[in-house]
């Protein structure tokens, strides 16, 4: 359906597709604005249908379902990008969606991803499309090793990527993707990992929530803090990028762009990485340190209301609990100054994330690592 | 049952008797730390029922009903300290409930309140016991007037009160209050309202959040500001106090205790005037101002975790939306710094708490009114 839907008032059903913990407190923020949500998932132990108003059941490809889920929401949102096709193609023409197809398709592949920045002329690193070993052998020999095999599509979390040392790789790096669609990209030395959070409204406004730093563990996020310890001209570089992304691609809601800070000998600089259209795991400390989260950003955008106030008002420490971390629960809750979020999964496996905790501090006065 | 329930994993249920904003805000900060919810309302219209896991919609004397969803729960609490005594009754026996029987029974009585401050050699306005019009002029031949004549129970937001400005209303106000049980409070001039909120622990343990300052307005509560315009002394005072009633009452959650600052040739004192064995609306700045709100302090105390941190990283004033002040949520939404809380309930009426409205500053900068 092409048609904005108008700003949504109070006690409007804002549809969700996507059950997991992003939807869940998606849910919550919604409820606060006197929101209803409607989940959507094919799990029926989704974590999201323990705080919605109405729940259905059902696989991605289910016209029926899809349909009755339209008919009760007046727009829909996404908890993740990567929504089958056919899904998007049966909701549209129904209901409003937020975000556009557009965000949609070019976040679903990093090919498209790295076009858009080549477009905006904003930097990333070295890469190569990917659709053979051969084309892996040819990219290393133009920009070098190491570097890293990601498939276009459907990774996430360090998976669908394989190291690549040299072109000695390239057969195996291949293979271990399963021989998908891929882009190979330079592995660049980075001094830290930024990511912006934005919100980005109907109307074209757009607010930025302040740059967290990040730190990864085997291609999943371990922490966030915020600020980043990064200089004001860089943080405000990394706002400006976050700003040029969500105008071309059209965004309404929050989006994330993860970049790398590299060193050089003229100064530091940013690479862009990855883009989210969506709420992100870099941005869960603004559930405690700012009055509007990011979930509450995303779910006023997607209902038509102006881009909220991003203040911030505490330094934060968000922490993951990855599989067995979580286990830790009673030592977490008893850390003065520490909300402790768990997600409602009733199975811990390995690398799955099962909550996360942020610390807070007085601006200003958070100690380094 | 008087066993009390071990510590409660994440994942366990949590039952909430009552369906308001109170219990949809519990709803959803237990959904936090992994916690199911299941309410139990006679109203389907509920506002708490969209965030919660499971529903009962039933009344409090349904004794199928409440055995049923008794089974269904690990815990129970309530929203409000009106319970009919008959549920109490059922219920009690079936599943551990938190706050205990105690807490309920003294709050649920003006006149008990009374007799547990004079107990404790805690100050109140002075009082007197009313049966009848003459026991009101015999009052007021005591202490004077103005007074306020308050039912002994079923007040709330000023209902169920009546103003004596002398012996002349006797009669004229024990016909406003139905003829019912009360007690006559004597109209001190104060300097201000203040109130504390407060978790107390299976373990005894006790934690208060800063005391906040509060307006009210025809009986209703309209501004929370926190910290509270008073000497350090006079806080820790007031602090004392919910401490010294949390522990006479035996009391596990969160309680919140309503004084008058009183100003005199010696100093300042402090009068009790009411106490609420529950979350508190004086209480709901917490959710932006500390990393753990009141509503997820008492679910944590309902199920047996210790008394969480109540450190605040921002001042902070909320103002309820009463009636149709939430018809102006467009330009609520739109104030920096301002978090939005609506309730989700479908028809204002004169009076009706609609939402509420949160504006945080840096530690220390809030200006005056």
């Amino acid at each position: 359906m092409s048609a904005h839907p108008a700003l949504l008032p109070p006690g409007s059903t804002i549809g969700i597709l996507g059950g997991g913990q992003l939807g869940r407190m998606l849910a919550m923020a919604a409820a606060r604005i006197g929101m209803s949500c409607h989940v959507y998932c094919p799990d029926p132990d989704s974590p999201a249908f323990a705080v919605a108003a109405a729940r259905t059941v059902a696989a991605y490809d289910d016209r029926a379902a899809l349909e009755a889920f339209a008919s009760a929401c007046a727009v829909v949102t996404y908890e993740f990008e990567n929504v089958p096709a056919e899904t998007v193609e049966i909701l549209s023409g129904l209901v409003p969606a937020r975000p556009s197809g557009r965000s949609l398709a070019v976040c679903q592949d990093r090919l498209e991803e790295k076009r858009l920045c080549e477009d905006l002329g904003i930097a990333t690193a070295a890469w190569a499309r990917i659709d053979g070993p051969d084309d892996i052998r040819d990219a290393v020999e133009q920009f070098g090793a190491p570097a890293i095999l990601k498939t276009r599509r459907l990774g996430y979390d360090g998976k669908g990527q394989a190291n690549v040392m040299g072109p000695q790789d390239a057969d195996a790096a291949w293979a271990a993707i399963g021989e998908a669609p891929a882009v190979l990209e330079a592995r660049v030395p980075f001094v830290c990992e930024v990511s912006v959070v934005a919100a980005r409204g109907e109307d074209g406004t757009f607010a930025a929530y302040d740059v967290a730093e990040n730190r990864h563990d085997g291609g999943i996020l371990r922490v966030s803090r915020v600020p980043a310890r990064i200089s004001p001209e860089i943080a405000d570089e990394a706002v400006d990028v976050a700003r040029s992304i969500a105008r071309a691609l059209g965004h309404v809601g929050v989006l994330a762009v993860e970049m790398f800070v590299v060193r050089q000998a003229q100064g530091d600089s940013l690479l862009v990485n990855e883009i989210a259209p969506r709420v992100h795991n870099t941005g869960h400390w603004t559930i405690e340190a700012c009055p509007l989260s990011q979930f509450e950003a995303h779910m006023r955008a997607v209902a038509g209301w102006p881009v909220p106030s991003t203040a911030r008002f505490a330094d934060a420490e968000m922490t993951n609990l990855i599989g067995t971390d979580a286990d830790a629960w009673q030592a977490l809750a008893a850390q003065p100054g520490t909300a402790l979020h768990l997600y409602g999964k009733a199975e811990s496996r390995p690398g799955r994330k099962m909550g996360h905790v942020t610390r807070l501090f007085p601006l200003g006065e958070m100690p380094a690592d």
